[in-house]
């Protein structure tokens, strides 16, 4: 706290002391889901998560910052990356970045981006493409390490069926550290998901208790989809009925004792073995935007 | 809220109104490990975790139980269960059972129990065990999925060297879902964590980038134990210079997409698979007491 302001940086636009500056009470509002929705924007806070933005390109329009607030050494070098990127950066005051830091740790540093949307059509997929699919995901925590599972892996996409969670919810954002802005991600419908793995040629493997295949003995190869339950109720009647096979993960402990982010991450790893083990390079199918 | 007490359940022995009672300030006290090692007592929050803790036989010294709080339909009857298994119950109204409450969304119930310790020398293994080894692990919740990952996994035993978190948490208790009362966990320091496992003749397998032998091409069979590093650093020097093999798992995405749970539960089922890939029964070596 009480750090100097940073000297590099322009001059700053705006400085904003109050929290009831309408700024301020909008990047409020953002942390509901009608408002983003309603805006099509979206916050991405922190050090980390800004800053693998503009790594992959994600346009940024706003930077509220406040160097009360700062950890690091280089939040100077960031904000001087994403004004050239075109933000527009905005100094507050530390009581004024309190009221609209959305972290309990905040880190003085808080943007606003446009949402995308990425459809089933624009996918371009490689030859023989891994996809994840995940229906109903619940908990944005686990939606959040569920893609970190999937970039960790190599998937070329993630499917998103009828989510209950909001891909652009803040806790999704966080709990991905920023992998949102590097994989693929689609929300649809299940019908239509289905339809279009079928229309090119990917065979889908869903995740359930109720089968005897061992998600080890099932030939993980070739153009594959993973498709995993949500948290409480597993995977829906249309997935169980319409999948190509049904794995299983046999448990010693406890049926509940693997969340659905390990689930997912043990299925992908093993299907990643059988493909050859080899991580993907980083430059994949599609671009997340 | 605003349920009727149980019925059934006794009597109780005591009322407790006030926030101010020396009960419901020693709850919120049992927060801090200072406090839980000296009076050798941790807090068991919660419906499940309870519940647990009573199906493992763990001790259950107290109940606190506030029925405006109950969410579900089976609390009297886990409430009978923990007295019939010897704990006292207390009956708090729904202002004093806020305040000792440690979760966001309280469901009305919290016991204190006693501290166990299980040490190297207590732990009775199978002939050909997989165990798993976790060194400084540095976040409760972390270590809470940890636990989880390896019950899943049928481990036999959890050596922790020189953990930064205590075992006893309420937020590794809570993240374990009641794990910590089925999987044996000895606390320990490296040097003889590493000395047992020697005189045992069980292999260690150190997790960590800088080896060109993925994980996959280890062989994990035969007595086995997986070695973590904490969060941030990795494995120690100590353990990487000692440890009989070097494993790393290949990652499509950035360096830190795995956090150290997700690691673990990939590295521990790839040795469950290369092992049989059956699940353990779950009585297994040693019960966590």
């Amino acid at each position: 706290m009480g750090r100097a302001q940073p000297a590099v940086v322009k001059m700053p636009i705006e400085t904003i002391t109050s929290s009831r500056n309408p700024r301020v009470k909008n990047l409020v509002k953002l942390r509901e889901r009608r408002q983003r929705d309603k805006q099509g924007l979206f916050l991405i806070e922190g050090y980390r998560e800004l800053s693998r933005a503009l790594e992959k390109g994600i346009r940024i329009d706003e930077v509220y910052y406040s160097p009360d607030w700062f950890l690091g050494e280089n939040e100077d070098a960031l904000l001087r990356r994403a004004e050239a990127a075109g933000a527009h950066l905005f100094h507050l005051a530390g009581s004024a970045f309190a009221k609209c830091a959305y972290r309990e740790r905040p880190d003085g540093l808080l943007g606003v981006a446009p949402q995308w949307r990425l459809d089933l059509a624009d996918l371009v997929l490689p030859e023989t493409p891994l996809v994840l699919v995940a229906e109903a995901i619940e908990k944005p925590g686990n939606l959040g390490t569920l893609l970190r599972a999937a970039d960790a892996a190599g998937v070329d996409a993630v499917l998103l069926c009828d989510p209950v969670t909001d891909l652009f919810n803040p806790n999704v954002v966080r709990a991905s550290t920023g992998v949102l802005f590097s994989v693929p991600v689609v929300v649809a419908e299940t019908a239509a998901v289905i339809a279009f793995l079928r229309s090119r040629g990917i065979r889908t493997a869903a995740t359930t208790p109720d089968t005897d295949t061992r998600y080890t003995d099932a030939d993980l190869r070739g153009p594959l989809a993973i498709v995993m339950g949500s948290e409480q109720y597993g995977l829906s009647r249309e997935w169980l009925d319409r999948a190509d096979g049904k794995v299983r993960i046999p448990m010693a402990g406890r049926a509940d004792s693997l969340n659905v982010a390990m689930a997912t991450v043990i299925t992908l790893f093993e299907a990643v073995r059988q493909r050859g083990g080899t991580a993907k390079p980083p430059g994949r199918g599609q671009t997340a935007k």
